[in-house]
């Protein structure tokens, strides 16, 4: 991991729109910048559910994707009530996990607000570093 | 639940106190109104250890003390780095549930920021209503 | 405050809906009991909007809606990715501040998962209670 | 920011050390990922009050010193009621910001749970990157 590249133009990038909500907010009138990690993972959430396998389906197969590490980019803050897009896209692919990037911007002008990456580990529900099911590295490579 | 009591003279109290951390602020710059909800539960995880019962052995025992009903009472806002006491006492104990009592004060000068009331129902981890065990009743009566 | 009573059928509500993060849920494999409080205030943000004045038009005007008392009694938990709907509208009004009423039900079944309300209390920025502008009393009444 | 390395042996080290709250917990039954942010943040303000000047008296002053960047890397989760420990040191001065590093330890243990980095820029309550005052400057140098 190190620094954001944006997707190429053949990536399959989901977006999900949003508003900022006041508990999002700190002391400095901008966004906490904790909540746009929770951000990249409601684009996880929408980019798995976009492509008709939501991680809910993961889990229930008895499986986690935990994750292993994260970086995050603070371009521009964001502001309460303001409308943000996540786009989510896949960067890599190895047997035992999965690394999306993101975009975060604002809905309307689309500048850059926030990027980053991410980085996950397939677990059994027992803690064990696992390969991932076929029917998920399939998912993934499609 | 309704207006806050105070706890009588004979009830035993728990004490936690710790400072307010610049996440849990909002844009109004005082301590975002969701976290004393954070602040009771840690309150009661507090009280439990303190009488010597953590509440994750009940958890290990099987079950759930899930939350049915909080009132909170906001006397005067909190702000970061400030050191707060949460005062936590066992308002009344049911067969099947609990009620807990909350003070919130400055650690400090002992003014009043927060009182509130969480009442809780035994669940068994399949989400059934259950009799608290024989063993946390004794416990709680204690 | 104390018993939710569900709004008349010539009260105003606002809904809006939106998917629980993951973030949003906790050890017991349900939504966290804090965040609800965080979803009627969105129920609030978003009641504001829909009639035509967003919150942040009041701050703009000098105005904060501080938080005085809340309310929440949960029925039924609710779980990742689970789509819910914040039902919002206002319960009372008094020259200084506002009360809410809430219905957070599944989007899909309409089932009531938790209600509450919340009072609010005008403040100016530098923390004095203050009567709600003419402008805000009027919007409210109407 | 990159691969995270553990400090010198002449550099200070500010620790602090606290419970994992119920609420830090999500579906996996281990802290979310976004917590271990906010630990990094309370590791900061921890550095900042045990070397003399609290992070509170440089907004007094009239500067924010927003997050750039973030960079986290997970080796081992932690539970509800571990006791953990964070350690923070200085990473990087420059005339318009900080770089801090973090190792997040089990409290007993001392098994390492989460390393990462944070770097800064010095703002202006107007949001304008400015030189870091020197009073701040010769305190993070000293």
């Amino acid at each position: 991991m190190g620094v954001t590249i944006l997707p190429s133009e053949s990536t399959f990038v989901a977006e999900t729109t949003f508003r900022i909500r006041y508990a999002e907010t700190d002391s400095m009138r901008i966004v906490h910048h904790k909540n746009y990690i929770v951000f990249f993972e409601e684009g996880r959430s929408n980019y798995a559910r976009e492509r008709g396998r939501p991680y809910s389906d993961f889990e229930k197969a008895g499986y986690y994707l935990i994750v292993a590490e994260i970086q995050a980019r603070y371009h521009k803050p964001a502001h309460y009530e303001q409308e943000i897009t996540v786009r989510t896209w896949l960067e890599a692919i190895q047997s035992r996990g999965l690394t999306f990037g993101y975009e975060i911007v604002d809905a309307a002008s689309r500048e850059t607000l926030v990027t980053g990456q991410t980085r996950h580990i397939c677990v059994t529900q027992d803690g064990q570093v696992a390969r991932m099911p076929d029917m998920w590295l399939d998912w993934a490579k499609s």
